[in-house]
């Protein structure tokens, strides 16, 4: 279980404009920018409206929720890699209505920037990972995932 | 769209002490090291009490909510770069209370940190970025947002 | 107040497989690759059951809350630090259910993996910070918090 260490590459910081939609907004700059892997943190703000996805781990579906209200972006967490050969965005955010309570899940379209201060890093140094749909989950997952049981 | 990235300075890792104000703690710490541009992730903790803004997106301004509880702090993420010539902390903060339950909005003082853990980066390589009113939100923000609309 | 800034050393990015308990596997990760001191951040993904503490601020005492339910991982936030002369994790998890309704708290054991994705980063160039029980708080925490009040 000793793994190789990733070199840490080029860090973006930047801000999307109002009216924007977040994620194929962040779809397209590490497109643009040839970002094949990487991670997304400290990322900020606030949405009109947002679009987060719940994944059924029985149903092997994720149930869409959209949120029509203005909301804070708390968090937005998550990474970079391969799908399809091109750069795929993964993020999951985390969101507070007007009395402070908080919301989250899959960060899918439409989410509308009201504001939103975005940091990206890419690592290199190493072969990109490339997602590809896992058997168990039906998701789109790295391989060779860390196991300690047998 | 191409964005010229940014090259990692300094990173400090530290804690704060018991009773102290959080913002303020964070507004002074990157004055007196001189951290222009960077972020703010991985910090955790917990707070006495807080206090949490979250933007009327239509009025534009900050309603004000005060949380008299103990509360864990599940994420503190943001950045700092400069307002009126100094560097100025922005971050968004995720709480939880005795149920488990979160919360979370813009960090205000006073949050009275119980304790924590901070984690910030500093970025260089290009202009650290200003902070202006910008017309739209009335908030202060970076110039030139990523646009894909037109 | 001045600080002396820490040194980007490794840094992994990776999964973990489906049924493995979090918390373990992480400390079990860091020990492997003798990840001394670092961070944890921009970690998603979803688990099948998860295990929070809340501390109890006047009682000194962790309060463990079991949610048996598919959660969203929004985010994990936290470090890696020496104790014992072994390094360990502390982390905070956001979470959410299938409304999209968030929780967190002290990541504990056991929080089993549906799917979640990893990324730690290690600093060197100074000592590794080391924790100690606090005598205030009762908590292990490193020494020498920042401090502006008298």
């Amino acid at each position: 279980m000793k793994e190789e260490a990733y070199i840490q590459g080029r860090t973006f910081i930047f801000s999307i404009a109002n009216g924007e939609d977040l994620l194929p907004v962040l779809q397209n700059f590490v497109i643009e920018n040839q970002i094949k892997f990487g991670i997304i943190t400290a990322t900020i703000g606030a949405v009109s409206k947002a679009t987060i996805g719940i994944y059924d781990q029985k149903n092997k579906k994720y149930n869409k929720i959209t949120i029509e209200k203005e909301l804070e972006i708390l968090s937005l967490q998550g990474n970079i890699s391969l799908h399809d050969l091109k750069p795929m965005v993964h993020a999951h955010i985390t969101l507070s209505d007007q009395n402070g309570q908080a919301f989250g899940g899959h960060l899918m379209s439409p989410t509308i920037v009201f504001a939103c201060e975005v940091m990206i890093s890419e690592f290199t140094g190493k072969q990109p990972k490339v997602r590809k749909t896992d058997k168990t989950t039906q998701l789109l997952l790295w391989p060779n995932p860390l196991q300690i049981k047998k």
